[in-house]
């Protein structure tokens, strides 16, 4: 059912502005050219408004943030908003300080993004619009489990209603929900947590398959979600002895450079668990 | 032919300045590693010039621009002027932005650079003075190709003359020219351009070889092109099934680091199209 | 005998706090999670004692160094040692520009570190109060060797007790020193000096081993200086022919990623040179 969405980003080649983090920047740039599309990564915000108008998506991610650059994350949203150009919000560090969690409700309150993609902790910090996260990982006490897993699809709807937005809440199962539907996604492996910038990847990977799928943004995310799973299982079933964090990172963006939609389609773990 | 240049980069051991962009520096300074020569990067106008003084060149690439830094290519380029540094502009996505294109216009006027490097959009938005390029990637309808192959060269000679530089033009078929001069080099492989930062390696992989070999900048600049080429070649050659963009990434670099002049020699497909 | 720190790493899962240039920032945080800790980058000077106080640890890299970021590390500093936590200075480029040894030298007189590791034109510049560096690779004329290793070590110590620290100093031997007592390590490879970074990585990891080993700070920086040699030479042991600097690079963190206490006791290199 999914991998229509990945044949549209390969057909439809988006080029997407991406505001990100100077941590992860190179992977996210690799894997949104593995998935078909093309990255431009721009910042200053004397010229985001050029580079927005050639683009046709953008991911703005708060890894790194500085004072600097959220004029350019406000430039950029408003021009893509008048563009109509697909827009998502990845609130890296939200609840972990004030101005991280600060500047992630501004832009919510600013700019209408299509998709917000987090762990649950940063997806509960904006939703109560402040809180605390371990660091820039989930909380260990509240994460997506099969015994929880449809009171935090209704919280995940409730997320989605209340900031008009698809919400992906990543994890051991993922979420991706609208107001009224919530998919379950099992897909991915354990071992994806320990590389950075697997959650930077899948929202430049998202924001890609919103921008070639722009009818149908709730199953273009959950497509992106599951093939980033996906990845990961290829990329583990890929390893070597001695193989290690560093060599699965780069196995994870080879494995979408050579997905196929069929892959998807037959490899894809995705319930249906609300609506 | 081309041999001799890289083998003088890994006698010699130049150290090479690179004001570059956050998303491909890594590569640029593994790849400046894999060649023989020694990387540093600093970009805070402050130190620049402390920094330009102990180097043998410079390299100045503009992803990720930003107003920070602008001053601190204009004094390192100054540095490296008067102290008869290698000098190399890589004006990444000149045509994108204004404030990119007008950046570049701004150094080629200041700064005496010894190779401009960049795609067909960004050479000829420089050329025009102004334009619009497809963001960072050429725009197809005017790439180099077997029939235009005579009138791109002498568009090329153009460039060179009017900017008192060498001007090298990557694509398909790249081509490498002074004001009289141009060489077409047929080295590469398509996959290349699904890497992100191919074009940055290669623009701080050429200013080793013109440091290296400062009496014969155009048969240097001419040289670090085949050996981008050829190592694209030889990557593509050891890719396994599964394997991709990310480790093809790896596998260039590998390949320049295991290159001697010898394998350059004949590996290299570079013809003389005018002069 | 080291493998316990390694152990204790792996148990505590420290949180550490990065300020450190863009160009290895993602090879050290892969590296921090390949010892099982897990890091953070944040350095807007807005948010630092937010993101600190969540922390174990604070890892201070002059590489890339700008005026933005000084004011985070000094804020950083001082709350990572208001709350106990462990602290490590890595010079980078100290010597090699005004900027960078002043800022290193008003930071070693403000901040409390626990370790400060670099290669000996760093260390050495910094115990002179000024000096120069060949770029930001050691000079070759001063480096630890057999036939000076015991001068070497004395000089290591001075420079321990002169800023109440521990003194790590890379090179081809490695020297690990407190006021009273220096360790030579004998492990790695010289392949590793090819690589961007494996001193930042290296810087990285000791902050993981000295936070989870609040008590032997000593111990637990020669454990990291061991473990990281070991890795080079495993990541050595299985490069295969065509592989290079980048894919080494991989592999070293893959290494530390597979490494337990009883591998690193087995291939520790460590000898008790003072004390």
């Amino acid at each position: 059912m999914l991998g229509k969405y990945l044949d549209a980003v390969r057909a439809k080649k988006p080029l997407i502005h991406n505001i990100t983090n100077y941590v992860t920047v190179n992977d996210v740039a690799n894997m949104e050219l593995a998935c078909g599309a093309s990255p431009i990564m721009a910042d200053e915000p004397e010229e985001v408004r050029d580079i927005q108008t050639i683009c046709n998506g953008l991911c703005i991610n708060l890894g790194t943030l500085n004072r600097r650059t959220i004029p350019a994350m406000n430039e950029s949203g408003d021009c893509a908003a008048e563009l109509g150009h697909a827009i998502l919000l990845d609130p890296v560090g939200a609840g972990a300080s004030t101005l991280r969690t600060d500047t992630a409700l501004a832009l919510l309150d600013s700019v209408p993004f299509d998709v917000v993609r987090g762990n649950i902790s940063e997806i509960r910090t904006l939703f109560a619009g402040a809180g605390n996260t371990h660091g820039v990982d989930a909380a260990e006490g509240d994460s997506v489990t099969e015994a929880n897993l449809l009171n935090m699809g209704r919280f995940a709807c409730s997320f989605a209603e209340r900031f008009h937005t698809v919400c992906v809440i990543s994890g051991a199962i993922d979420l991706v929900a609208d107001a009224k539907t919530c998919y379950a996604i099992r897909n991915g492996v354990p071992e994806m947590s320990q590389i950075t910038g697997t959650g930077c990847q899948l929202s430049g990977l998202t924001t890609c398959f919103i921008a070639a799928n722009p009818e149908e943004k709730l199953q273009a995310s959950a497509a992106a979600v599951a093939a980033m799973g996906l990845a990961g299982e290829t990329a583990l079933s890929r390893q070597q002895p001695g193989d290690g964090n560093a060599t699965l990172r780069n196995r994870i963006i080879d494995a979408i450079y050579n997905m196929s939609g069929t892959n998807l389609d037959s490899g894809e773990k995705i319930e249906r668990i609300i609506g």
